[in-house]
C-alpha cells in the first residue's frame, strides 16, 4: 500500500536554495557544468529510478529474501533484471572518476540519489553503494594496473564489490583479526581467513564480485597498525579482462536477519585466494577508511531515506483515516469521525518525523558540499577547512540520521496503530530495515567515541573550531528579528556545547573513561545544535521567499511550521543532555563486572 | 542461545522488602494465607514453568508462526502440549474467583507470573492472559448462569477467551463500530459483524473459544454510549456443559505481523452468532474496561519482561565478548582484548536497560499492591484510595513499561552489534515482539490522553492528589543523609510535575488542544517522578540491609550502583519534558492538514 515519492522539491530546496550548491559547483573547474538544470535533471531521473524500478520490488524482496544453496545465493525475484537496468543507467559510477568511466558527478547529487534508493529499497541499494564505495578506495589507493583492470567494470555495474572486515571474534576491534596474506613471488598474495556479515558477499546480480579484504602479513605488527588491504576477485580477470579462473574463495552461508532480507549477508571463506595489495603494507585500515567514511554517510542516508518513506505513508494514512473528533468539536460533522490530523498527539508524531527528516536532509547536503569542496576546490585552504568539517561531521551524520531515522520509522508505525504492525502497509518493514543502519558500518556507539575522542578531545587540527567559527559568523551576520528565537536558541545551545566540551576535555586528562562516558549524549547534543543551525537556515530562506511573493508559498510555509515545532518542542532536550554529560563517568564505571 | 532466567530474587525484593506485600496480604481475611513462604513457592514454580515449559518453544514458535487453512489455525509445534500442561498447573485461574474454581491469589503474585511468561514467550502468554482477563469481566459483570457455565472452564484452561473490539474502520474510536446484536425471544442475541486484530480468535489449543464482543443493539444511541458487551462462544455449551453446536462465527484470515508470530491475530466474522449480554445494555464499554484495565497492566508487563530477557542476554554477551581495551589500559593483558564491560558506552546501555527494568518491576508491584488493596481490603477508605491510584497509574504502567521495554530491547540488540541483528541470539525477536505492546490494548498515545485528560485535567476525584500526598509524606519522613540527593531530586521533579499540571489545566480551559498537546511528554514526566520514587525506596532498603550486614550484600550493592546511575544520568530529562510541555499546543496545531 506504500508508494514512495522521492522528495525532489525538498532536495532542490536544500541544495539550490539553502546550500547554494549550484553557485559552488559552477565555480569549480571540475564541476562547472553542474548547473541547476543538470542538478534537476539528475534528481528527476533518479526519482524515476527509485520510484518505478526499485520501490516495486521492495516488499516482495523482503518477503522472499535471499536463498542460499550449494555456495550460491539467489536474490529475490526481479532484483537481477532491475540491477541490470540500474547499472545501464550509469548510476553506480555516478560520482566515479571520469578517467576510468565514472560520471564525475559531485557528492551533493550522490547523497540525494542514495537517499532515494535507500528509501525505495535498502536491500537493493546496498549492492550498489558498496560497489561505489569500493570503487572509491580502489581509485584513491590502488595501482594504475588495478584501477584499469577493475574500475571500469565496477563503475559500469558489470561487477560488484564488497568490504570484508568483520571476523567471528573481531568486529569493532579489527586489531585482532586473524586473516593472513602470504606474499607470492609475482607480487600478489594468497589470502586465508573467514569473514562474517559480508553484505553482498555472494549473489547472482553480476558476473564477478570484487572483495576488499583486511588481512595481516605474516610479519605484521600486532594490533591495528599491522593490517593491510587487499583486492580479491571472485573470478580472476583473464587476458581480455573478462571473468576467468575461479578464485579460492566461497560463501559458507547467509544470515537470517531481522530485515534487509533482500540483501545477502554472507560468511566468506578465503582459502588461499589470490589477492592484490591496495595501498601500502600495514596501512590497510587508513585505505579502508576511504571506503568506510563514504559508506558511513551513505548508511546515514539509509536512516534518513527510510524515515522519509515511513513519513509519507503515515501522513497519507493520517489524512485519510477517520477516527475520533477534534478536541475543539467535530471538524467534519457530516462524516462519522474526523481525520487523525485533528489529534494533537498524532501531529506530534508526524511533526517529530518531519522535523528530524528535513534537518537531516539539509545536513546531508551540507556535508556533501564539504565533500565536494574538499575534492574539487582549487583553493587548498578551502579544501583543508572542508576536510576538517567532513571528519567532524561524518560520525554525526551516520549516527544522528540512523538513530533519528529508526525513531522516525517507529513513530510512522505508531501512527498506523495495528495497521503499522502488520505487513500490508510496509511500515513494519521500514522499522526492520532501518534498524541495521544503527549497527553496521561502525555501531553508533563507536561513531560517538570517534567524535568525542578522535575528533574533539584528542584533535589537534581544530575541527570543531571550524564549525564553531562558521556558526558564530552566521549568528553575527543575522539580524532578522523574526528569526530572533532561532538565533538565540542556536547561540545558547552552541555555548552549552562548548562549555560541555571544555569540561569533558578537562576531565579526560585525569580520567580516561570520561571520554566514553560522555560520548553518546555529546553526539546527541551536537546533533541538536547542528539541526538547529539547519532549521534556522531553512526558515531564513523560507521567510525570504514568502516575503518575495514566491508562488510556491505553501511549500515555504510548511518549513516555517515544521521549524517552529522543532524549535519549541525538540530543542529543549539539549540542556538535559548537557546535564547527563556533566554527571561524569563515576556512576557508569562503579559497578563491578560480575554484578552485571 | 538465549536462556531466560526468571528474576525471582528481584521479585522477592520488590514484593517482600520494598512493598512489604506479605504484611499487607496476611492482614486481609481473603488473602491471609499468602505469607512469604507461599509467595516464594509460587514465584519459584512460576519461574520453572516460564524457563522450562515456555522459553524453549519461543524461538521455534517465532520461526514457524501460526498457519491458517480453511478457517482453522494451527499454532506452532509444541504450543498445544505446553498449553495443556500450563492449564493443568492452574495458572490461568491463578487470581480467579475461588467460588468458580479460581485460585484466588492476589495480583502481586499474578504480575510477577505474567512478567515471567511474557518474558519467556509472549506469543504463548497472550492466549493465557486474554483468557484470564475475559474471566475477570465475566466474574464482575455476567449473570450467575453465565458465570457457572463459563468460569470454571476458563479458569481450568479447558476453554480460552478473546476480546473483540476493533473493526476495519474503528480502532481507537469504538463509538463508530458497526457490529449489531438483535435481541431474541429467549433473552439471547444474534450478533453480526466483522472484528479485526483479534488475538487468539481461532487456534487449536482448547476445545472452545469464548469471545467477548462489543456490538450495538438496533435502537442503541450513537457513539460510545450505545455499546453493549456480549459473550459469544465458538461452540454453544450442550446440556452437559460440553462444547456442542457450532456457533455462526468463523475466522476469515490471520495477519502477517512483525512479531508475536506464534500468536494468532485473526479476522473474526460473526454471522448471526448466538450471543449473551454481559452487564447492562449500552454499558458495554465500562464492562469491557474491567478486562481492558487488566490487560493494560499485563501488556505493560510484556514490555518489562521482554526488556529483562534482552538484558540477560546482553549482559552475558558483554561479560564474555572480548573486544578492544579499557580506556585505562588493558585489564586482561593476557587475553587478546578486554570484555565489553570495560567500555563506558556499553555500560551506559546496560545500566539504562537495568535502571528502567528494575524501576518498572518495582512500580508494577506497587500498582499490584493497590489492586489487591482495592479488591481485598476491609476498610472502604483504603479501597477507595487504592482505586484512585490504580486508575491514575494504569495508563502510565502500560505506556512506560512498553515504551521503555522497547527501548531496552533495542539497546539489548545494540550491545550485541551485528549478532543482535541476526536471529541466532534471540535479541531481534525481543525487539519485534516488544513493539506490539506499544500499539495494542490502546495505543500509547491514547493512554497518555487518558492520563492527562480523564485522570488529571477533568478528574474530580483527586487521583493525583492521593499520589502526591503519599510522596510528600514519604519525603517528610525520610531523613537519611545518604539519600539526600534522591530525596532532593524526587521533591524537585514532583514540584515540576505539579507546576506543569497547573499550567496545562489552566491552558486547557481556554484551548481544548492543550490536553492532547501536553499528554505524551506529561506521561513521560510523571513516569520519571514515579521511577525516581521507586528507586529512592529501593535504595533505602538496600542501604539498610547492607548496614545490617545482610549476607546478600552483592545483590543490594547492585541496587545502589543502578540507582545512582538512574539518578545521575536518566533523571535530568525531566526538565526538558517540562519545557516541551510548556511550549503549548500552538506549534503542533498551526500547520493546515493539507501541508502534512
Amino acid at each position: 500500500m506504500s508508494s514512495y515519492k522521492a522528495p525532489v522539491r525538498d532536495m532542490q530546496f536544500v541544495l539550490n536554495e539553502v546550500m547554494q550548491a549550484e553557485s559552488l559547483l559552477t565555480s569549480m573547474p571540475d564541476t562547472e557544468e553542474v548547473n541547476a538544470e543538470l542538478i534537476n535533471a539528475i534528481l528527476e531521473e533518479g526519482a524515476r529510478v527509485a520510484e518505478t524500478l526499485l520501490a516495486p520490488i521492495n516488499r516482495s524482496g523482503d518477503e522472499e529474501g535471499c536463498q542460499f544453496e550449494a555456495g550460491e545465493v539467489r536474490t529475490p525475484k526481479g532484483f537481477r533484471e532491475a540491477y541490470a537496468t540500474f547499472a545501464e543507467g550509469g548510476w553506480i559510477g555516478l560520482s566515479g572518476d571520469v578517467e576510468y568511466g565514472g560520471q564525475g558527478m559531485p557528492k551533493v547529487l550522490a547523497v540525494c540519489f542514495e537517499e532515494m534508493i535507500m528509501a525505495a529499497n535498502s536491500s537493493f541499494a546496498l549492492y550498489a553503494v558498496l560497489t561505489a564505495g569500493a570503487s572509491l578506495a580502489v581509485a584513491r589507493h590502488a595501482t594504475d594496473e588495478l584501477k584499469q583492470a577493475y574500475l571500469p567494470k565496477l563503475y559500469s555495474g558489470e561487477w560488484a564489490a564488497t568490504m570484508c572486515l568483520t571476523e567471528p571474534h573481531a568486529g569493532t576491534d579489527l586489531g585482532i583479526i586473524k586473516s593472513r596474506a602470504e606474499p607470492q613471488d609475482d607480487g600478489s598474495y594468497l589470502l586465508t581467513g573467514t569473514k562474517i556479515f559480508i553484505t553482498g558477499g555472494e549473489h547472482d546480480l553480476t558476473d564477478n564480485i570484487i572483495h576488499m579484504v583486511l588481512a595481516k602479513l605474516p610479519d605484521a605488527p600486532a594490533g591495528p597498525r599491522g593490517i593491510s588491504l587487499f583486492l580479491v576477485p571472485k573470478y580472476l580477470p583473464d587476458s581480455d579482462g573478462k571473468p576467468g579462473e575461479r578464485n579460492a574463495l566461497s560463501c559458507g552461508s547467509i544470515e537470517h536477519k531481522m530485515g534487509i532480507k533482500g540483501s545477502a549477508t554472507c560468511v566468506m571463506n578465503f582459502d588461499g585466494a589470490r589477492a592484490w595489495l591496495v595501498g601500502e603494507v600495514n596501512k590497510g585500515l587508513a585505505c579502508m577508511f576511504t571506503m568506510m567514511n563514504y559508506e558511513r554517510l551513505t548508511i546515514g542516508l539509509q536512516g534518513l531515506g527510510l524515515g522519509d518513506a515511513s513519513y509519507q505513508t503515515a501522513a497519507a494514512y493520517a489524512r485519510e483515516r477517520l477516527q475520533g473528533r477534534s478536541p475543539d468539536g467535530p471538524v467534519e460533522a457530516d462524516k462519522p469521525a474526523d481525520s487523525l490530523l485533528v489529534h494533537p498527539d498524532v501531529r506530534r508524531m508526524l511533526l517529530t518525523m518531519r522535523a528530524n527528516t528535513e534537518a537531516a536532509r539539509c545536513l546531508s547536503a551540507y556535508v556533501a558540499v564539504q565533500l565536494d569542496t574538499a575534492h574539487f576546490h582549487t583553493d587548498p585552504e578551502a579544501r583543508e577547512r572542508a576536510d576538517k568539517l567532513v571528519a567532524l561531521l561524518t560520525p554525526i551524520a551516520k549516527t544522528a540520521f540512523t538513530d533519528k531515522g529508526f525513531e522516525v520509522c517507529v513513530l510512522g508505525q505508531q501512527v498506523l496503530g495495528g495497521h503499522g504492525y502488520v505487513r500490508e502497509w510496509g511500515q513494519e518493514q521500514h522499522v526492520r530495515d532501518a534498524r541495521i543502519a544503527q549497527i553496521y558500518e561502525g555501531a553508533n556507539g563507536i561513531q560517538a567515541l570517534d567524535l568525542m575522542g578522535r575528533k574533539v578531545v584528542r584533535d589537534q587540527q581544530g575541527m570543531l573550531d571550524v564549525l564553531v567559527a562558521e556558526i558564530r559568523e552566521y549568528l553575527a551576520e543575522s539580524h532578522d528579528d523574526a528569526l530572533a528565537d532561532y538565533l538565540l536558541t542556536l547561540e545558547r545551545s552552541l555555548d552549552t556545547l562548548l562549555e560541555t566540551t571544555d569540561r569533558v576535555k578537562s576531565e579526560a586528562s585525569e580520567q580516561p573513561a570520561a571520554v566514553g562516558a560522555a560520548s553518546y549524549p555529546y553526539l546527541e547534543l551536537m546533533t541538536l545544535v547542528l539541526y538547529c543551525y539547519m532549521w534556522t537556515r531553512m526558515v531564513e530562506v523560507a521567510r525570504r521567499e514568502i516575503a518575495a511573493g514566491n508562488p510556491d508559498a505553501d511549500f515555504y510555509q510548511s518549513k516555517l511550521y515544521t521549524g517552529e515545532f522543532f524549535l519549541r518542542r525538540l530543542m529543549p532536550e539539549y540542556r538535559a543532555l548537557a546535564e547527563e554529560i556533566q554527571a561524569g563517568s563515576e556512576s557508569l564505571m562503579a559497578m563491578p563486572p560480575e554484578l552485571f
